[in-house]
């Protein structure tokens, strides 16, 4: 039997949720991939285990410190080790990398995944926050270099199966389904009492903490939605959210002849990481499918935006455009933390993003500057509003 | 702006209720179509309308008397007149014909169809039947010759659609779902006392009369699985059948890594028939999608095979192969006629077809008239069961 050629593989983040499911299905198939760099933040003992066993050219730490953490903990031998974002760049550019994984989480992956597509690169995307921020950006250099951006958040891998390959112009509206996350049936009035145990235990997916808390208010939908429009190139006005608390259909296309193709699933992460992987082509995977025998019940709602107010502050930022996103984006990583950590209740996380873009002056984004600096703006505004609050 | 080239249209079964819809869509697109040729059987009042509308320049009637009632009705102009299989073939041939669409009633589109392949045209197929008799021909025709064969049946046309040209070696299974029928809460034991206007009164899906019996029964998803192999390549034991009463959800196809892709659209025969007829593209249609808002309950089970054992049935005459599959698309035929004229009742439709079944000896399908001795000893023994029965 022939062997396909090895992919090399670069993975921003690869020791958080999405970094370690994709080096699950990098081992389920150990003769299509190669493993050339591996960037992560302060998990330096998972990263000591990845290095040993994946031998990449490239790592990147966050700090110095974190280098010599490394150093102490595994024998690097050819293994080079970089520090910061200019080390994730060099993770992310290694002319051995023909994909590039993008699984960070926030605005801290920005930069490298924007060099990986100036680079040339295919990016996995599944760091929704670098198309919020500078989407126009990366469209744009993903088209001048001719690399590809393949989604691997579960809603847009849905919507990039049902399109396969058909573009923007036969799309009636994309119907991104939320699971509605944990608060789904709770009452309004006991929002302000949200712990932020309760907002952690998400019904369908097991995630990283900060996607959690985004499911939970549905800003997770409100970037999903301009990850979408950047994506697919599809308007707002023709992206929907649709509240289907079973988490089966991941999305769905309404094509302009009026059907409707959606992509169901199972709730593991390796399945659209693995056709992200894997595109153009789908390979035999010991994922389960669904066990429709059991009988199955699929129910699908309108969102209630009175108890979920970040879904429209997505569509607000992207409507308005330029830096807004990227303002959106940063106030509610701020937010966020700051809930985490019991500085602010449950309902202050809307309130306080939609003070800091009120008091955003939107500019166009000619370059990743102009991100970079809405995004130190929004975050220096938010901390503001989060001390008074 | 570019027209697109006129694509020359024959009809086979114009006047029902496939065929009405063709002409709806037809109609829709007028710029895209041009009727070349008709063919229809006794109901020769709305030929008679279709040729003065269209203006084909050949129908076929199915007997002389009905060509001399056309030609009182209607002024042909430069419209020939053909009779029989031999018109039938004529209309399915013409040279100015690029897309047959295939929607005569049972086994009476054999010859046509095949025809039509052989001659190398592409044809939009709703005439089950004639993949069910004699799928392994027809496909080596299409093959043979470059002409496709587009399912028009809705089934098949998700399915059609969820591969969008992806091979049966990414398929791990296609699941055709079924409405489960009028009958599909009503108790085993009153089987007995159905009577033909119940049978007929489908729940979802407004359809001609043999095949809202075959519905009653769940034989249409035993014939759908025959035609489901051929059509798409894949093994009857990755086919399967799930009942789905809302007929939201028309087919799903489960790939090898795990994922499924479903098709879901309002119950609209001119959703398919459009898709047939645009494939590789879709074009804007006046047709709603899904009204997600409103809410949506899916539900999913699993056939109860004693009270439908027609679905087994299908799948026996598909394992067995050669011209079993005939034998039971005959006495099929023959014992829903019986029914439908009060000769039998409704549970000797699938008894009677057993007891022909099992009194065939399968043979080889090597040509067209293995097939057509097949339905004919096939017809002859079931009209002998129904009268003992």
């Amino acid at each position: 039997m022939d062997h396909p050629p090895m992919k090399g593989l670069s993975i921003l983040g690869s020791t958080g949720s999405v970094g370690t499911n994709v080096l699950r299905v990098v081992d389920a198939f150990p003769d299509r991939f190669t493993v050339v760099g591996l960037s992560a933040g302060s998990n330096v003992e998972r990263l000591a285990e990845q290095v040993a066993r994946y031998r990449p050219r490239v790592v990147s730490v966050a700090t110095p410190a974190a280098r010599d953490e490394l150093r102490r903990m595994t024998a690097l031998g050819d293994t080079c080790v970089t520090v910061g974002e200019e080390g994730s760049v060099a993770v992310a550019t290694h002319p051995d990398a023909r994909l590039v994984v993008a699984a960070a989480v926030g605005a801290v992956g920005l930069v490298p995944t924007y060099r990986a597509l100036e680079a040339g690169k295919d990016v996995a995307l599944a760091n929704k926050e670098t198309l919020v921020m500078a989407g126009e950006l990366m469209v744009e250099a993903a088209r001048a270099r001719g690399g590809r951006i393949l989604p691997i958040d579960s809603e847009h891998c849905a919507v990039h199966q049902c399109l396969d390959g058909r573009g923007a112009r036969e799309v009636r509206r994309l119907v991104l389904t939320a699971s509605g996350g944990p608060f789904r049936g709770r009452p309004r009035e006991t929002f302000a009492d949200v712990t932020p145990r309760e907002a952690l235990n998400h019904p369908t997916w097991s995630m990283g903490r900060k996607i959690s808390i985004d499911s939970a208010t549905l800003m997770n939908k409100g970037l999903e939605v301009i990850e979408a429009h950047w994506l697919f190139g599809v308007p707002a006005e023709r992206v929907e959210v649709l509240v289907h608390p079973q988490s089966v259909v991941h999305s769905m296309v309404e094509f302009v002849d009026g059907t409707v193709l959606a992509q169901l699933g199972v709730t593991d992460m390796r399945l659209p990481i693995q056709y992200a992987l894997s595109y153009p082509e789908r390979w035999e995977a010991a994922i389960p499918g669904m066990d429709f025998a059991r009988g199955l019940c699929l129910e699908f709602e309108v969102p209630d935006h009175e108890r979920f107010p970040c879904l429209r502050l997505g569509y607000k930022a992207l409507a308005a455009g330029g830096t807004l996103p990227s303002v959106l984006n940063a106030a509610n990583e701020e937010a966020v933390a700051a809930f985490l950590e019991g500085r602010i209740p449950f309902t202050a996380i809307p309130e306080s993003i939609l003070a800091v873009m009120e008091a955003h002056q939107s500019r166009p984004v000619r370059e990743l500057r102009d991100v970079l600096a809405a995004d130190e703006w929004a975050r220096e505004q938010a901390r503001g509003v989060l001390q008074v609050s």
